[in-house]
């Protein structure tokens, strides 16, 4: 069959139904650069105003995904599991829980992406690590997954090339927050892993991309749906991002606190939803033994064990897991301290994330250079009493103007009152 | 102000409303290419989509205007005052209208645009006046209009640059068919050329852009309400496109029957239509007589030396008007005959206009080139009596192979009834 772009965008500006095979010719066409941008910007709007059904959301996601390379791990016979998380502050779960459960048995073939906006980027913290590669092309993905059970890189350019192009264009056009859109893009990537399950901790709060419970149960279910629909086992849960995960928010900082939950030694909040989502996996995987099995893998030291093996194999100094001092650290520090005293009633992600990526943290636009060593530790969070003068956080920064500009925005990111509250559940759903 | 494409464009996709701060900003970066054509077709299909109210039609047709050069006419004393058609099959009445009302002391500096699709266009009738040319330049434009009252012209490069950028893309990103984007292109273009008065015929029906009457009267009320709003008094006749205008379709052929409309020899429709819209243009311009001054200067051939008068300004051979059978004329004919006898209950002008396109008398894509030469003679219309062998219509074409190809669409135009039927009124309603 042959189509027009501008027959296929009528349809779905009218509100009608694309074929398969209508879908597969567009994303084909967009592909190879014959269906033009300012026309899939046109339709990127019209989707995000009339939406998918079930069927275009499972096509147009098959259609990303068959538009590249796809990797195939079938000659390895333990269960294929990654987890993806839809981004939040100082949310570094991916580093602490893919040598973990890796330690357990599960094969862990974890494709992470860079931070952009509020958000930190997987790949940016491991790269903290000196020598860490993460560009690994298929070839060299597949030989370190065989031999130690667990490889941690950026997205090939050989796969999903149609998300790429999209994603960029739809960053230009106004059309990013379409959960279609973006269920689609996310699950491509994840699907092309050639995985046997996945784990989606789906991010809701003021720090999150979906604001709303609702919007991040739609997105949840929608995901998930996408996942069955292509054999692969998907569950998810929907995680709070109220206030940042942890103490640790910046590159540097959050590779010596996933460091220290290795070691049996991270804060609490890091640590349970490691675990949650790492009971998660092992259950995908087939695996008996959950939480016991996974705290016992930590004491042994197995899990941190995997984690330098990993490092080993991507060119990673290891040293730097037995002494996280040499980690980069930005040469300036200061503080912000209580006014009043009283207890944390809000211990706001965005502000927090916001400050940190204008001190240098992480990016407003793709091309911007990270500063690894820039970071900001939280001393107080919600629920925590505090007296005036109490330090709120210690931030480390390089350039002092900066830090003049953005300190203001830090500091308003907590709120004192004088009832205590309890922060929200960690987990809060499970969606499967 | 300053402002992004992507936050205004989110605005509208959001339902928003933008300011004319942020409508001009936005229109002035597209025209010069700080916005591109992504961003613009994302922000066509939100218009689209979630419309634009009365304040936001008339800031986008005004900035759209000031895009680039604005005629002015100031120095003329008369009115100036122009028609614009939303465009039919066989809809030629510009041509003897223009020099009709000129003749009567209306100015008239017309600027008029190609065929495109199914529909023919007035530069293409012009030219099949050896010499004509349409190409003028706004100087040689206002020379024309002050020598001889009338000038008819194609729309000027320099004027309006955003509505040329903004229609093509549009056309290949499913954007076409918006109300407030046509009646801002079509009125931004209008206003271009410094007009007191202007009267818009707008078609409904099946061989109509607006299908329905209850669109065609959206679309009236939108042009009338920005042409007012920009102090131009407009008025809108909406008339009948049922079938095509007169029996001629087919650029030498509706020369030849604007001709012998100017010389009282024309069809009943094109002349009633002829000269109700040249009511409305004297009323406009402050000219009494109405209709019985219109039919005295057909009567005594000033229509038909006005119309020599601005052919031979334009470099056209006046000699045709004399002789119409210098007109280009496509060397092979052939005939739709009637199987049946009974009444013709449908003539669909949406056929017969889409053969007269196939066979070369229009353009599929911009780039075509027409054969001035086809056309299509209709015997038959609405209402009229058949018996079976008469002939409905005769076909001029110079490709047998494409005649082969799509004479069965033209045979289709006809259905052919045991009742007869009445031709709607031609002119349905006024709106001002």
């Amino acid at each position: 069959m042959s189509y027009t772009a501008v027959e296929l965008i009528e349809t779905k500006r009218d509100g009608g139904t694309l074929s398969a095979e209508a879908i597969e010719w567009l994303i084909t066409a967009y592909t190879a650069g014959s269906v033009t941008d300012y026309q899939m910007s046109a339709m990127a709007m019209a989707i995000y105003l009339n939406g998918f059904d079930e069927n275009e959301l499972a096509d147009w996601t098959r259609a990303m995904l068959n538009s590249g390379e796809t990797l195939d791990f079938d000659d390895i016979s333990a269960a294929k599991v990654d987890k993806h998380s839809t981004g939040g502050v100082g949310d570094k779960i991916s580093i602490p829980l893919a040598p973990l459960v890796a330690s357990c048995g599960v094969v862990v073939p974890m494709m992470s992406g860079r931070g952009l906006g509020h958000t930190g980027g997987t790949l940016d913290k491991l790269e903290t690590i000196p020598g860490f590669f993460t560009g690994l092309d298929p070839d060299r993905f597949g030989d370190i997954l065989r031999e130690t059970g667990i490889v941690l890189a950026g997205q090939s350019e050989t796969l999903v090339p149609a998300d790429r192009k999209l994603y960029a264009l739809r960053d230009a056009s106004g059309t990013v927050s379409s959960i279609p859109l973006i269920s689609s893009s996310i699950m491509s990537k994840k699907l092309a892993e050639g995985l046997d399950g996945l784990v989606l901790d789906v991010k809701t709060g003021s720090g999150a991309f979906m604001k709303s419970l609702e919007d991040s149960r739609t997105l949840a279910r929608t995901m998930v749906g996408i996942g069955k629909a292509n054999g692969v086992r998907t569950v998810a849960l929907i995680t709070d991002m109220s206030q940042p995960l942890g103490n640790e928010v910046g590159n540097a900082n959050e590779m010596a606190e996933s460091i220290a939950t290795l070691r049996g030694e991270g804060p609490a909040d890091i640590t349970d939803l490691t675990m949650a989502l790492g009971e998660v996996m092992l259950e995908i995987a087939g695996i008996d033994g959950g939480r016991t099995l996974l705290e016992s893998k930590i004491e042994s030291g197995e899990a941190l064990e995997k984690f330098k093996e990993v490092v080993a194999a991507q060119d990673g100094d290891t040293a730097v897991i037995d002494d996280p001092s040499m980690l980069p650290q930005a040469a300036e520090t200061a503080t912000v301290t209580a006014d009043l005293g009283g207890f944390v009633t809000a211990c706001n992600a965005l502000a927090i994330g916001i400050t940190a990526t204008r001190l240098g943290a992480g990016r407003e636009r793709s091309e911007d250079v990270i500063d690894p060593g820039v970071g900001i530790t939280l001393h107080k969070k919600l629920g925590d009493r505090v007296d005036p003068g109490d330090v709120l956080a210690t931030v480390r920064f390089s350039d002092k103007s900066l830090w003049d500009e953005h300190s203001n925005k830090l500091r308003s990111a907590w709120t004192i009152g004088e009832e205590r509250v309890s922060p929200p559940d960690l987990v809060m759903e499970r969606i499967e």
